[in-house]
C-alpha cells in the first residue's frame, strides 16, 4: 500500500486516530485550520527545524522509525537549550506519492516514542507531495520560567558541556562506511548483546561501534535540569562545538578559551576514530548532532557538568596539551557552504 | 552571488538585519535556539503550511517576490479562518546551494510586504540546503477571542462564501498556457493599464486575464471581520469549494445543500474559462487557492456575504439551475492522490 492509495484526507484521519489523546491545554488539535491552545502562563517558546533527505538523512542507513524519533529530538533540543519544557509539536511532511505506508507507519512509531519520552503532544501540521526528496519539518512549542539565551555569557564565566561530544559524527562516519541500516528502536546500547557481532568492520568490536551509531541514529535531547536555574548562556551542540561556541560568543559579544585536554571524548570514539584513521578531537570539535548542552555559568556556581574553558573578553582560542594557545574558527556544519 | 558564497551564518545575519524591528510581545526573536514570546491572554492559534516546488509553485511563472508574498497569505488564511488575528511567523527554507542571492532578496521583499499587510512579525525559522527542489514552510501564531472551528455548523444554518471563487484556478490555467512570469508586486489589478496588452492570448483581453493571474500569484487572505462574531463554523477555500465544504461537513457531522446559481463567479472567470474551453463552474467548485472564507451562520443572523446554501442533516447535494439535486463528492486538490 502506498501513500497514493491512501490519499491526504485518509492519512490525516489515520494521524488523528493515532495521536488522538487530548492533552492538557489543547483546545483544538489536529484537523482544523489551526490548532488552538490555552496560552501558558510562562514565556512561550517556539522553534522549528527541517530535515532534508540527502542532507540531514540518508535513507540507505536510517530507518523510518529512527527518522521520526530523531526529528522530535532535534526540535526538543532547541527548547531544552533555552532552559524550557517542550509541550506541543506540529509536523510538516513532504513525501513522494509512492512512499510505502509501512514507511509512514514506522515513522509515526518513532515519532510517537520520541514524543512520549519528552512529554510532547502532536497538535497539527501539513502533508504534501514532493517530487523527489523527502522534507520533514517540525515546530515545537514550549514554556520556560527563565529563558536562557545565547547572549548572557559574561567575561570570567566558566564554559561547560553536558556530556561527550564527537560520538554522533563518528557514528555517521561508521554508517557511511558500513552503509546498511541498524533497526535499533531504543536509544540505550544493548551492551554488546544482540545482533551485530565483530564482523561488521574488521578489527573494531561491536561494543565500540554500537553506542556511536546509536547516538547518531537515535539522539536524545539533553534535558537541562539543574543547569536551567543558573546557566548564564546556553546553546545545544547541533552543528559542532566550535561553530556553536562561536555563535554563543557572537551573541554574548565575548571571547572564549577552551582546553583540548578537557574536551570529553568517549573511549568508543577514540577507538573507532583511530580505526577509521580520523582524529577523535576533530570529530568532537567540528562534528555535529551530539545534542549536548554547551553553557556558561558564573565561577561561583557549583556545576554538575564538564568544565572545558572560560569566557574571555574577545580572543577565541583553544589551548593544546602543551599549553599553547591557537585561535579557533567556526568549524562545523553550515548550510549552503 | 549565490547562497553558497553567502553561507548559512551570513544569511541568518542578513535576515536579522532585514526583519530586525522589535515587535510587541517578542522577548527573543531571530537568532537564538528558540523564539520567546510573551504568552497572549487569549486563545493561542498555531498553523503551518508547506509549499513544495513543482507541486505548489512553478518557478517558470511565479516570481520570488510573489512566492514570498503567497507563502505568508496561505498561512495567514488559516488563522483568519479560525476567526483569529495573526501575530508571528517562523520560516523554513530549503534551497539549493546555487540559488541566486537576488532570488532570496526578492523573496524576502515579498515576504516583508505580505507580513506588513497582515501585521505579522518574523521571529524565527530554519535554513537548510536542498539537493533539488525548493521547499518552503511557514508557521504562523495568532490569537482568537472565540476560535471558529470547522465543527460548529448546525442543521438549518445557512452557508456563505466571502467572495468569488474559481479565479485563482483559472489564473493557474492561464499561466500554464502562457508560461511566463508577470512580475506584479501588488495584489490590486492595474485595471487594464500597464504592460500586457491583448496579445498574450489571442482573443482574450488583458483586462480579463490580469485579475485572474494576479489572484493566483498574489492571493490575499480574507479577513473575517464581522463574520468572526457570528459564524458557527468556518474554513478557508484553499483546496476547492467542494472538498473544503466536505471537510466542514465531516467535522460538524452534518450535510449540505448548495445552489449552482448562487455560486459567485466573476465575469473575468466566465470570459477566460470559456476562451480556454473550461467550465467556470467546475473551476469554482473544484479549483483551489482562492482563500475566500466558507462559513455557516444561523438563519437569524444578518450576514454580509454571499449565501450559497444551507446545512442539512446528512445529504450532501448540489442543486442545478433546473432545481434538480445531485450528490457531490469531495472534489478538489488532495495530496498524494
Amino acid at each position: 500500500m502506498k501513500l497514493s492509495q491512501t490519499g491526504e484526507l485518509s492519512l490525516i484521519e489515520l494521524i488523528r486516530d493515532r495521536f488522538r489523546e487530548k492533552s492538557r491545554g489543547v483546545i483544538v488539535g489536529i484537523g482544523d485550520d489551526a490548532a488552538v491552545i490555552k496560552p501558558p502562563d510562562k514565556n512561550l517558546l517556539v522553534t522549528t527545524d527541517t530535515m532534508v533527505e540527502k542532507f540531514h538523512f540518508d535513507l540507505s542507513f536510517i530507518t523510518p522509525y529512527q527518522l521520526g524519533f530523531k526529528l522530535v529530538s532535534v526540535n526538543v533540543s532547541d527548547i531544552y537549550s533555552m532552559g524550557g519544557k517542550p509541550l506541543f509539536l506540529l509536523l510538516n511532511i513532504s513525501a513522494k506519492k509512492n512512499t510505502e505506508m509501512t514507511f509512514i507507519d514506522s515513522f509515526f512509531d518513532g515519532l510517537r516514542d520520541s514524543m512520549d519520552r519528552y512529554g510532547v503532544n502532536l497538535i497539527g501540521g501539513d502533508l504534501s507531495s514532493s517530487y523527489r526528496d523527502m522534507t520533514l519539518s517540525a515546530t515545537v512549542l514550549g514554556v520556560a520560567k527563565r529563558p536562557i539565551r545565547r547572549s548572557g555569557a559574561k567575561i570570567g564565566d566558566k564554559i561547560y558541556i553536558s556530556g561527550n561530544i564527537g560520538d554522533s559524527a563518528c557514528g555517521l562516519e561508521l554508517l557511511k562506511k558500513i552503509r546498511k541500516p541498524f533497526p535499533f528502536s531504543h536509544p540505550s546500547p544493548s551492551m554488546g548483546k544482540g545482533k551485530g557481532g565483530g564482523e561488521i568492520l574488521r578489527g573494531l568490536p561491536w561494543k565500540a561501534i554500537e553506542p556511536l551509531i546509536r547516538k547518531h541514529l537515535l539522539p536524545i535531547a539533553r534535558e537541562p535540569k539543574e543547569f536551567a536555574s543558573y546557566a548564564s548562556a546556553m546553546i545545544d551542540v547541533s552543528d559542532g562545538l566550535l561553530i556553536d561556541l562561536w555563535r554563543l560568543c557572537n551573541e554574548s559579544k565575548v571571547g572564549a578559551r577552551i582546553y583540548i585536554k578537557k574536551i570529553p571524548l568517549s573511549s568508543e570514539l577514540k577507538q573507532a576514530a583511530s580505526h577509521l584513521g580520523l582524529s577523535p578531537l576533530k570529530l568532537a570539535l567540528s562534528g555535529g548532532e551530539d545534542y549536548e548542552l554547551l553553557f556558561t555559568a558564573s565561577p561561583k556556581k557549583k556545576v554538575k557538568a564538564i568544565h572545558i574553558g572560560e569566557i574571555t573578553e574577545s580572543e577565541r582560542v583553544i589551548v593544546d596539551a602543551t599549553g599553547r594557545e591557537k585561535p579557533f574558527t567556526p568549524e562545523g556544519y553550515q548550510h549552503f557552504v
